[in-house]
């Protein structure tokens, strides 16, 4: 792998555009690798977490309205990072408030950017199949319904649309390539 | 799968902050399920197509600054819809603007939401291996270098975090799982 430093962008200066309860904007000037001056819109996002988490072998799935899709969708609990929230911390809470799930074990699966083009938000996705019943906690204006969901069924749900994220797709095909190893695994 | 209209929530009114080159940005007034009011800020975007483009069995990255990352990252292929623009030809036109490949087949995988709590972007992903030679075509302000990687490779720049968007990670489990459904197939 070559250095990148030849394309490598500086920033000239920032003007802060909006600034919202989830979400903040600004414009950056950048000087581009070619002394020219370009202008990138930028949003910022505290980051986020995303849990793959398994209970008797199904997905657990919360089905919510979407304002910016305009219809409701069917995600793996998710939620946004609290200031200076442990990411693997706010896992826990945001799949305990969404689904009533607690679980004492989580393992993390990757750290991604979403929308590099624009957004710096990243998404920590961990996945667990440890397990409790616990209780629901929802944010006052956070409606949203549980399923427990087979691979087949998650499978049907991304060709029908009604799950249609980038964090929930990465999740199903994560799942099936881990059900494919241990398949392997055991004929082994 | 229930009803979730009781989930469903609407619109009351909509307030533009902020219209930009790639991007702008309202807040929504939606009626919650309760009745309610809450406020959601939305960022609209003109949608985007993304390529799995494999050549001898490698897979296409470009590398390029991401301002909001701060760094600059690989990733497949990817750029915005213009306006009015069919989705299939939009991702022949990045793919040769950006790699200079040219492809006449191109099958589509998914379309997916990539930040469905605050943005409307959508991005339609997907894969051929029939490329012929062509010549690239950079916006003005784009500075790009293309890489041409293994699956081994791409795996080992998930884990140091050379590829960490969403986008490019879900396309190499794809990638993965394509390749070991070939080599099962080959087996029977």
């Amino acid at each position: 792998m070559k250095s990148t430093d030849k394309l490598k962008e500086t920033t000239v200066s920032t003007k802060p555009v909006f600034t919202g309860k989830v979400i903040s904007l600004q414009i950056d000037t950048v000087q581009l690798p070619d002394g020219a001056l370009a202008t990138r819109e930028i949003v910022k996002h505290p980051g986020a977490v995303a849990v793959l988490a398994l209970r008797n072998d199904r997905l657990l799935l919360v089905d919510q309205y979407r304002q910016a899709m305009g219809r409701c969708e069917l995600e793996i609990p998710a939620g946004k990072l609290e200031k200076g929230e442990d990411p693997m911390e706010a896992a826990k809470r945001e799949l305990q408030e969404e689904t009533g799930y607690r679980c004492d074990k989580i393992t993390h699966l990757h750290s991604f950017y979403t929308s590099p083009g624009f957004a710096d938000e990243i998404i920590h996705l961990y996945w667990t199949d440890q397990l409790t019943a616990g209780e629901m906690a929802l944010d006052e204006d956070e409606f949203i319904e549980v399923y427990e969901v087979t691979l087949e069924e998650a499978q049907q749900y991304i060709i029908e649309g009604r799950i249609a994220d980038a964090k929930t797709i990465m999740a199903v095909y994560i799942w099936q390539q881990r059900l494919a190893k241990e398949a392997a695994d055991r004929e082994v």
